[in-house]
């Protein structure tokens, strides 16, 4: 990944904050119940979360910070290397060796006390640089009838 | 924004593709039936997006390109400079003038050809980079009753 070619300029990122979670292993499944914290970094404050605790869930934008860049997939692939599903493009599958190895998670807030939150479901290994965290609001919910391949409510069978 | 202070590290990303729409102001509302096209950059092919057609809906991770990174709020102001709305924190609203200038869509997915997808109700202006394309499954959806204040249901009343 350059930016000598010509091409989109880069962008660069601070990270806003760290997840604390008992889960420091890349794991698969049951993520639904695992509760993990995110403590902010300076210069944000308790201000940078003034009223978030009346929102029921969050919406967390992470970096896969344990992917090395160079494992990166940029075509199609078999979703977790199983040949039981198709083979998709890396846009078309959720998983972590993905282009920019940016996560997102929407997860339940659990409280909110001084720079912490405290969160359940977020799939995220202890350690992980949290990028932005948003109120989940219902009305940018997908809108209209969902469709999705078999593969993919099978690979979410035990996910959360 | 400085990576010299002790602090996290900094994170580069490379736009995966770039947004055209008829949308090229700022504009707060009525995004719903806004068809816009993303496109792809090199080095990503119809190969990343294969078998993407079968899903409804896809999550649109974009930066807030037109945001001027010194005018990023980091602690607390009304939502829209609404005075009848509450002070919140950077992270309990969705406005774009926000730490790493995130932007995050659910948008129903029209048509996919070649390397360009077409979305309705994608809320980011013509020229956006897009940083991050994911299939939307049912099962990353909110889990548990959702809850969110007034002000906010207010605010989406004519977004979508």
């Amino acid at each position: 990944m350059t930016d000598s070619r010509s091409g989109p300029a880069a962008v660069t990122m601070l990270p806003v904050g760290t997840v604390a979670s008992a889960r420091s292993g890349l794991v698969d499944d049951d993520w639904g119940e695992v509760e993990a914290t995110i403590t902010l970094h300076p210069p944000y404050s308790e201000r940078s979360l003034l009223g978030l605790a009346e929102f029921s869930h969050v919406e967390v934008v992470f970096l896969f910070h344990r992917v090395d860049p160079a494992s990166v997939h940029t075509g199609a692939r078999l979703p977790r290397g199983n040949p039981g599903w198709p083979e998709v493009g890396i846009f078309a599958q959720r998983g972590k060796d993905r282009p920019n190895r940016i996560g997102l998670s929407t997860c339940q807030l659990v409280s909110v006390e001084g720079t912490t939150l405290t969160v359940r479901g977020l799939d995220a290994v202890d350690g992980t640089p949290v990028l932005d965290i948003k109120p989940y609001l219902a009305e940018f919910g997908p809108r209209g009838p969902l469709r999705q391949p078999a593969w993919a409510h099978e690979l979410m069978a035990r996910y959360f």
